[in-house]
């Protein structure tokens, strides 16, 4: 839960996710340990599922780790599981695609309950277009109008699934990508609410992510609405033979501990 | 969303629901207002759906002073919806039934979504023979042995609806009433979960309900796991003719404001 952080990366003077994981770890085996994850996340936002390294010379066995550096983390950060994991090994250049998730509540009255964990939008959205418009990003994309203006990057990404759907009153937006830029996943939903309110026709929303100009596309929603939800690894670096995750899926059934 | 209270009802020198919402409504109306709860929850206990009657003489129309109100609550706490109402109409004692939840979070690791949200059970409960135990609270009883031991007061109760129910690694168990006596929501969910940990036969379950026997019956499992979902009136005195609701239910339906 990302509400207490200024994000996942180390940054001097502010509370992030990567320094309380850190000094956790280096209070469970005495060492002065560094952990490389698999993504940043903005500040406030949040992770299901995170995937760190660390090297260590303890001869605890894993099962016995994750319980003692649980028992150091405060109660919104939890290591669900853990393996050793070949040195070549890494949670950012080897991973093939990020699934991210926006969560808006979409009611007139806000909910207590999705309080710091949802955009509240109150008029209803025609989530049925929005998952249309979501449709035209999926494949190999400049995604320029979703991308800090000034950044000298690459912007060509590949969008592998986009969707939107309604549960009652909540509305999920799910990105899964190759990789995203700073903000993408929030610009991306900002853009996709103006499609559900009726501003953006699906012919204009093409129009922007052909025109690369990112002017023409809407707000970055606020950071707490959005997750990490999952990242993906080739088969053979599969995830479930090496690495720590940092969150917990509100209902996931994949192996645990 | 109740973390941050002692309750509903008002205890001297504690922050309570009732009078947070007391003070909302008076600085709105600028009366000295009083309100009257459907039910009590207990501290640190949540509520997606509460209600409340308060006499004014505010003139104000009822969606401005809905608005109004929510501007004066904190975030955990929003008034869903208002209507007039015959003063005739007592929240509690018109009230038909009453549908209590408890959420129990069932995986080796806890959740840090779930934190102070729903009880943290590790060994998977068999919820299928969870539900069959449920199923035995049906009907009218005597639920002596899911009651405050010393209180002198009437015992039986309807039970319309129990059932427990996984998704995923969430675990949801309701029971809706007529009534129910303080603690025995979370009494009648300690004792399935006996069942669910196989430590409780079917046949033992349906004894200690029988026996009316209080040490028989599970442990009292957390209030932070439990929510009032809903409370039900006759059709004549019905909820969308004119009471005040606090909390918002994760994914309703309902009519709002």
């Amino acid at each position: 839960v990302g509400t207490q952080y200024a994000g996942f990366q180390s940054q001097p003077g502010k509370k992030v996710v990567q320094t309380t994981l850190e000094r956790a770890i280096s209070a469970t085996t005495q060492e002065d340990i560094r952990v490389v994850g698999a993504g940043r996340t903005d500040a406030g936002a949040h992770a299901y599922s995170q995937v760190v390294t660390f090297s260590t010379d303890s001869i605890l066995p894993v099962t016995v780790l994750v319980r003692a550096i649980n028992a150091h983390l405060p109660r919104d950060i939890v290591v669900a599981r853990a393996t050793e994991i070949d040195p070549s090994f890494h949670p950012r250049h080897d991973a093939t695609s990020r699934l991210y998730r926006y969560l808006i509540w979409n009611r007139p009255v806000r909910s207590p309950f999705w309080e710091a964990r949802a955009a509240h939008v109150r008029p209803r959205l025609q989530v049925e277009t929005m998952d249309e418009a979501a449709k035209c990003l999926l494949g190999l994309h400049d995604f320029s109008a979703f991308a800090p203006v000034n950044a000298i990057i690459e912007r060509t990404r590949v969008m592998y699934a986009a969707s939107c759907r309604r549960d009652g009153d909540l509305v999920t937006l799910d990105f899964e990508a190759q990789g995203f830029m700073r903000q993408m996943a929030r610009a991306l939903a900002g853009t996709l609410l103006g499609v559900g309110l009726g501003k953006i026709t699906l012919e204009e929303f093409e129009h922007i992510l052909q025109s690369g100009d990112r002017t023409q596309a809407g707000e970055t929603m606020p950071a707490y609405g959005l997750y990490l939800v999952r990242v993906k690894y080739p088969a053979t670096k599969s995830i479930s033979e090496g690495v720590v995750s940092v969150g917990s899926p509100h209902a996931g059934n994949e192996e645990q501990e």
